[in-house]
């Protein structure tokens, strides 16, 4: 794969990314989303189909890491850092342009919901945010649709949960080769990885919302502070490195199981 | 394929499209159905695998494209428009079938809600149409059983939401090509583009309800206006041409981006 | 595949099929079940899931078609009735055990919902069931865990929904060989009707509960008439007609439009 | 296979099995999780796409048994028993690590859950675990989330609902060889099977939480018996050799009647 077709493919395939994740968030969030209110399962398999079909489309042109996670555990198991700064570029970017999008396509959506809410502090917006620790409430009523937060702030843990969702995820991605019949792995191993984060979603979600992801939670986060929402609240850039480090840990570490036990 | 497959292909398949895909909003919305209020997670999985089984019937027929937006991508990615008007023509009369049909199978539901409303003045229609716009609730109460509205009318948002939404499900069937291992792709390719559709439908259906396919709204829309239901309500003519026009620039839109990007 | 593959395959295949579709709805109607009210969606991915089993089970054996509406529809196609009539002996044989074996996996469940009910008249038993008709109620509270029966009772819809939900199933069915691309198709197939069968039941269940199978429906009536269960209510004999003959009408339709537009 | 690679890769797919399984029921149970009263549904497709991961990974390294009833049943159609102890030895040490780290993962939702619930009593813990029944509510709180326990206890009961799960699962596993058409079913396979363990949970998972593995109930249990968790509650140790012998004698039922029905 050349540079630039890595650069193009992830673009647009974190792009879709977090078009699909980030709409699926402000599905279940906004007023005036039919969606609105439609559970965590709604959540889960909206992110896992969400990397079902950027992988679909975009495996073919940069491989479809979408995720500087995943980037890492290929660049350690394959000892090839080369393409890795190009990865990085693109995830990023990728999201940065996915959340816009998801502005775009919900935006009557978000200004009902954030005038609703400064009006009569909407009990509503409890559900997804889960507003149990002040800390999160401060971060703000829409952040979520963007970024990943935890429901207790625990350093330890927060990091702990991401490390262990993302092992489970990068583990899941390098072992696929194993498994390679020969023909046909892109695109049932495509669907395979997105059933493995719909699983990874459902079980290890409920503490820290799952970023397993440093570009799905940096990118947004970045647009988030940038958007003139009316009302949006900080963007909780206190808890920003926690999706960042653990998930980049939890790809080394996946790396040296796979060295270890799969190699 | 010759014209007479094609044109027999897509009838079936896009009656069996909106059959199954009006059948789950039947399900969902009227009055002494078991499936009422099984929310919209239902109603996307129903759309998914809609697809699923109208692609998996006629995919050898008439390569399944149920939807002109699909038509038109694959005609300007290919370069060849010979067959477009006999993909359109199968396509909306195959979505009128689908739709009489979702009439004939819930017969005495329509009966019942319509009745029962009229009466009553039933609160439990607002849960799948969510009226909380004026200009929706004159619409009609089951008219959402047919096509589509918006939650918010705002016309620039409405065509942005289905333009991004085409643009995801069209660059997914272009695309799929490139994943294609010479062997079994017809089956898991049909899988996975139902899959797609639930991720777009979870994800961006929350505005305008994802027609993403012009015949899938304007062909059931003409049934609604067609069939003698009592106090049906206006087929809300006003906003069809949106779930037609921003579908097609979506195709477009996405056969643009694959021959800059993936070509 | 010999006679005696086919009794046996079919016995295993349909005793697995009922086992689990008729499990769910005792799982979701039952009180002291840990899935009581788990609603429609369990339903219809639990019977999808069901014939997903019963079909990888048992494929290799007798062909599994597990439906004496498939088997008439394949007869129909092939113009071979051979083996119709022990398909037809095996369909109802396994359907009888599958019902006898969800009342042993539920033997408490059944005693403490049949006899909570019979004291206080649970209103819960209505959340399934729909009681909306008196010849419903009737009928008994846990008849709906054994055998299907409409909302709405009106013979021509009653037949008119199960004729189109069988149509698209054994069409779903009969089309599939010409998606075959030479290998796998076999897990792949039966992984693809499975979905359909969950489509049908999300699309098309809502005014009869999709029986879509003479044994399915005829098999488990015959052992609610026979067991001693307490408070267990009339087998409604005046609709089991219904679910017998849709289906029937609906394979043979299904291969006539197979052979018209398909073959 | 060599004997370190069988151990090592039971006890990572019985870690990533327990780890995603418990994992969800975590997330379903305890406050302060987002994914609190997410439902039966999103239990038993947690449990089935934890099945997926697990074998998608370890498939190639053990061949991903991850439960001491599949070891059975293959020991015994196979008529080998040489490994059988190493696969038990790694089940149970992997149940065990993948508890403790449902542990780490959900530590402060679990301390949370446990001090507020010493406090006020509360009522939502009743949602998953059911009370109905005496015994079951002394057996403490979180002892769901670890391991199976019933809702009517009846030893008869229980042992036969567990009987037929695993006779289903195990069944599964031993037919999937006959559907290989050479290549993919790897992938594939462990797609269908999880798939099987998804529909076992929503159809036989009302009465006793399908443990249908013995390592999956025994290895959480001990460790729950361990862990330093305030106002956990007892183990129900009573209860602990039903989800060993049930799912053993199922294993052994299956093999039986493949050898009979389809060797």
């Amino acid at each position: 794969m050349s540079s630039s077709d890595i650069f193009i493919g992830e673009i647009i395939g974190t792009a879709v990314l977090i078009l699909l994740g980030g709409g699926v968030c402000a599905a279940v969030t906004l007023k005036r989303s039919k969606a609105q209110n439609a559970g965590w399962p709604a959540i889960t398999f909206g992110w896992g189909f969400a990397v079902l079909t950027a992988v679909y489309m975009t495996g073919s042109l940069s491989g479809a890491h979408l995720n500087p996670a995943v980037t890492v555990g290929i660049a350690i198991k394959d000892g090839d850092w080369n393409n890795v700064p190009v990865y990085f570029a693109g995830q990023l970017l990728g999201a940065m342009i996915g959340a816009a999008l998801v502005w775009v396509a919900y935006y009557g959506q978000f200004h009902a919901h954030l005038t609703d809410r400064a009006i009569v502090g909407d009990p509503a917006d409890k559900a997804v945010e889960g507003p149990h620790d002040e800390s999160v409430a401060k971060a703000g009523p829409v952040l979520g649709v963007f970024s990943t937060g935890p429901e207790i702030r625990n350093v330890w843990q927060n990091v702990a949960t991401e490390v262990l969702g993302t092992v489970v995820l990068v583990l899941a991605v390098l072992t696929q080769g194993l498994n390679d019949s020969g023909k046909g792995l892109g695109v049932l191993g495509g669907l395979m990885v997105s059933l493995v984060v719909v699983s990874i979603g459902l079980s290890l979600g409920g503490p820290t919302g799952y970023a397993i992801n440093p570009a799905r939670d940096l990118g947004p986060r970045i647009v988030h502070a940038l958007l003139p929402l009316p009302n949006k609240g900080g963007s909780d850039w206190g808890y920003a490195w926690i999706p960042v480090v653990g998930p980049l840990i939890g790809g080394a570490l996946a790396a040296g199981i796979y060295n270890i036990a799969f190699a």
